[in-house]
């Protein structure tokens, strides 16, 4: 018995949406594609089994530990995805002649990464995947950023609940080089702002050590850890041009003309892939810092060209579902009003199932969601099925309704009736 | 290059959307959820790696053979499921004693079968899944039957385009007890019936006779198989009580109710998976005959305790994407709006930039679909950008349109113009 209770359950790691949950999954979903539709993205997609030597070619060490690879019975080396971002380079790089650029493309994507399931990580989640291929212009970072949070607004998230964290792979060259932090020490730095409230600075500073920084040579690197704001940005590079602090400022200054101004911070530790990105980076985070990041992105220019394709500049972010999830938990937004709107048909005995099923079409014609009852039911059994399920309105059919040639719907939560005639 | 060229390439037998096949892709996914929505059903999903022990269970010996099956790290053995069906079954066998009966669920579920890629075959495709467990009544198989009409009909067809044939496995049964075939003869009987109209005649006598049925009884079996219509049935069962009937002719009542009855025709031949169908089952099929089944289903009675659940009566139906796809291809109807209702802005100098983000955010919060350019562009280019893309209305400002305060929107396709104040 308990190996039949055992074989019930989803394969380890992976999710299953009963109706309730995926009201809520459908939500987020629905959400995040109205707003990249609302910013102009067009949407395209691929299949979740990419070629393993397609996925190596972009991923880091770490990635590749964690990818769910395969034969197939030709011998073929597949994979479930991990990200949807080599598969959006192989499709641009296959079409880079005849696709008209800058390119906004959106993808909702089932990714998978085999990890320890320990405290309740999943092995597959949700992404959505924002890019702008082929633009140089600093507008790419500021349509991106502002369709994701769109995505949270709509929600019902506030500007409050969560933060963009925002700084600038060049930028922080730029920096280190006014800092006259040299070449060798800057490995060690970008290691240290990632671990830059992770760990307490004793334990950074004998991290640079046995990176080789020395001692005296700590201070400098303290300093940059120590960049608040961009004013401070300002002062140390001390009216050095800066084309890279000019790009951030606009990025800002473009978020800030959207309204989105309170929700974006310049954050130096914003670090990511070390590889990958090569200007603008950032995450959002939820404001008390509880959770992972909710999304994540930035400017790459190699991509392409790692998978064989022409070099050609983008800007991506990915925005999975668990994150945001949790954070709309935390904020009492999980609700869904998937039920609003559906109404439910019932009827006492088989003589009037044939009205009940026209009353049905003719809802259904006028663009409603009709549940027809598939058998006939006691009134009482009937409503307290129209309110454990959540229904806005049912309407039950009963001998005496025919005769009079009206049936009455009832508005489930007012509990007010309105007649129409059969 | 010709190897880079072979990378850039989906995994042998997988899709790739662009924007342009995308677009017709959400066409038939978001039709389908309306249709399954209209109808009262309520969406749940799950993972589409599934244990291969569960696949296994329900599904038929060709089935297993192209099952994608594959390891973990932890050895597990698991697949990419073919089908949904096994997975609704573990979903709701896990649940069944809090489950809510009858239920009515959809999904749209990728599945994958390792076939041979000959002749365009592919090895995923979409399927939508609609089901009701719980209800012993025919209305199960009308509702079903009739919400994947309305996709069909929603998605431009019309009741000319497709016919869905339906049968009874269980009037099956009556009618070979009343035709005198004997019990050891009705597998080759349902061979012939399978076979019929796929080979001649002499052909299904000589696989009769393999199947060990002499010449002489072979007349009682094409008997059967000559059967075209209803009355033929009420014929040769002489009066003879048959729920298995009763219930089929309630189903064609009650769609022809709903007006789809000149779309629904007797069909003896419709047999589908001899295990796992028990009652009713049907098959759509395109009126000119040249394609595979559009949708097929029909009432099962084992599914859940297949799986370890207790016996629970059901009804599904599956209905894949390619061969829709392929329909609507044949009769002209793979266009898309997708484009319309977009609105693209543009601006000729990096000063109109604010005014052209401003004005994307107000017609953005206004529900519309907005592209904002990315960078200046010279009219001729932006308008040209415009047309290839097929936007429904275009806005450019430059900096007269500034001096003098109004914005002329284009509607792409009237090439009427209305003015906007800036």
């Amino acid at each position: 018995m308990s190996g039949d209770k055992q074989s019930l359950a989803a394969p380890r790691g992976m999710r299953d949406f009963y109706p309730d949950e995926m009201a809520l999954q459908c939500r987020i979903t629905d959400t995040w594609r109205a707003s990249a539709e609302r910013y102009g993205f067009q949407r395209y997609d691929a299949c979740v089994v990419e070629s393993l030597d397609l996925l190596k070619r972009k991923a880091g060490e770490e990635i590749v530990e964690q990818i769910y690879a395969f034969k197939d019975k030709s011998d073929r080396d597949l994979a479930l995805r991990p990200e949807m971002t080599p598969t959006l380079a192989r499709m641009v790089a296959a079409r880079q002649g005849s696709l008209d650029l800058p390119l906004k493309w959106f993808a909702i994507a089932q990714c998978f990464r085999y990890e320890r399931t320990t405290r309740g990580r999943k092995r597959e989640h949700y992404q959505l995947n924002l890019d702008i291929i082929g633009e140089p212009a600093v507008t790419a970072e500021t349509e991106v950023i502002a369709a994701a949070v769109d995505a949270l607004l709509q929600l019902g998230l506030s500007l409050t609940d969560f933060r963009v964290r925002i700084s600038s792979r060049a930028l922080l060259g730029d920096i280190l080089a006014a800092s006259g932090i040299p070449i060798e020490h800057h490995a060690a730095t970008f290691l240290a702002l990632d671990k830059r409230g992770k760990l307490p600075d004793e334990k950074i500073a004998e991290l640079l050590t046995e990176a080789g920084v020395a001692s005296e040579a700590q201070g400098g690197v303290f300093d940059v850890l120590g960049l608040t704001d961009l004013d401070q940005v300002r002062d140390l590079l001390k009216g050095r041009a800066s084309a890279a602090l000019a790009e951030l400022e606009a990025c800002c200054t473009g978020l800030t003309a959207y309204g989105l101004g309170d929700a974006i911070v310049f954050d130096i530790s914003v670090i990511r892939g070390l590889a990958y990105y090569t200007g603008i980076v950032f995450e959002a985070f939820d404001t008390e810092g509880k959770l992972r990041a909710i999304f994540g992105g930035g400017r790459y220019d190699n991509l392409l060209a790692s998978v064989g394709g022409r070099p050609q500049t983008g800007v991506g972010l990915g925005f999975g579902d668990v994150v945001v999830a949790e954070l709309l938990a935390e904020r009492g937004l999980t609700g869904s009003d998937e039920a609003r709107g559906r109404i439910t048909v019932g009827f006492m005995t088989i003589d009037q199932q044939p009205i009940a099923r026209r009353m049905a079409a003719t809802l259904r014609s006028q663009g409603e969601q009709v549940d027809l009852a598939l058998h006939p039911e006691k009134p009482r059994a009937f409503f307290a099925r129209a309110d454990k399920r959540r229904f806005a309105k049912a309407a039950y059919i009963g001998p005496d309704d025919v005769t009079q040639g009206t049936v009455r719907i009832k508005n489930m939560v007012t509990r007010e009736e309105e007649p129409l005639p059969v």
